[in-house]
């Protein structure tokens, strides 16, 4: 007997590698008759709105075991650097497990799942914020493009993890040095 | 009387707004009747197979205008970096123009287009090791990690954008700086 959250996570699976698959395509892949799946799901949105649900659940998680709230009090540093590296490395794993939900037009546009998301990112805006002041982070660029050029490196190391460039253990780091010193040549001595 | 490319540039800036529009919602905000858009298109398929079309032509025309191929024969540090200004400062436009494209499910997984975007990505990964061998880039990660990482900070750039977070004239040097230089405060003296 699947519980609903079994057979939300083997359809997350199956949608995360054919984004376009149907009702009758998913119930197929995860082994469950059409009617099951209807019966946890009555509808492709339905289901949709469910993993939106809990994308953005693991996303908050991951705001939360990264520390960035107390961080973001603190203003020292190294708390921030270290609250930096390990927000990146949560999101690394939650854009992996996630990455269907995480460029979905439909999930991206459901009016709950927005209003969360920005409460979301208010609370990384100012963590980023804080990095600026405490210098983590240049202050020459607004903080909110650091909020949207980690998504957008998100999806492109869900990119090239899905299509087996980089390797999931080194993913984390190359993401990190990626966005914090940039793919130029170290500057000179 | 409007021609298809009028009713596809309409419906792409319609679609880059309202990514989960239907026919009838297309139809209506471009101001023709249901039917009409039908016999240009005959299904919502038909008409995202056309706009992915045109956005990959648009990526082919940016590579080509910044002239990567030819900086990537040269060899030439000043050339190879002239040519990625140009090319970042393109795909800003393009993934402004094409913003629906650039994530949508259903256009990334179309064959033909998927074979395209393969090519085209093969020229692009030549003209990043090209950068790697001339200094212009960091030779310690992979050239197709540049790749996608460009296109993931397309599509933040996109979403700032769209968000208005980021002035549109700032855009293609915020990117150009956050991809080479990073977000970390500038190396000490």
């Amino acid at each position: 007997m699947k519980t609903n959250e079994d057979i939300l996570t083997a359809a997350t699976r199956h949608l995360n590698a054919n984004p376009t698959a149907s009702m009758a395509g998913i119930a197929s892949a995860i082994g469950i008759s059409r009617a099951t799946l209807h019966r946890h799901f009555v509808s492709r949105e339905a289901l949709l709105h469910a993993l939106g649900d809990r994308a953005t659940e693991c996303w908050a998680g991951s705001l939360r075991s990264a520390g960035i709230d107390a961080a973001t009090a603190s203003g020292d540093p190294g708390e921030l650097r270290a609250a930096l590296g390990a927000l990146l490395n949560a999101y690394v794993v939650d854009a992996d497990e996630h990455g269907f939900a995480l460029t979905d037009h439909f999930v991206n546009h459901l009016p709950d799942l927005v209003a969360r998301g920005e409460e979301l990112e208010e609370r990384e805006v100012a963590f980023y914020e804080a990095c600026q002041r405490a210098g983590v982070l240049r202050a020459d660029l607004p903080a909110r493009w650091f909020s949207s050029a980690v998504y957008g490196l998100l999806v492109g190391a869900r990119e090239s993890l899905r299509r087996g460039e980089v390797a999931r253990r080194d993913l984390g780091r190359i993401l990190l040095t990626t966005f914090l010193d940039g793919t130029g040549p170290p500057a000179g001595p």
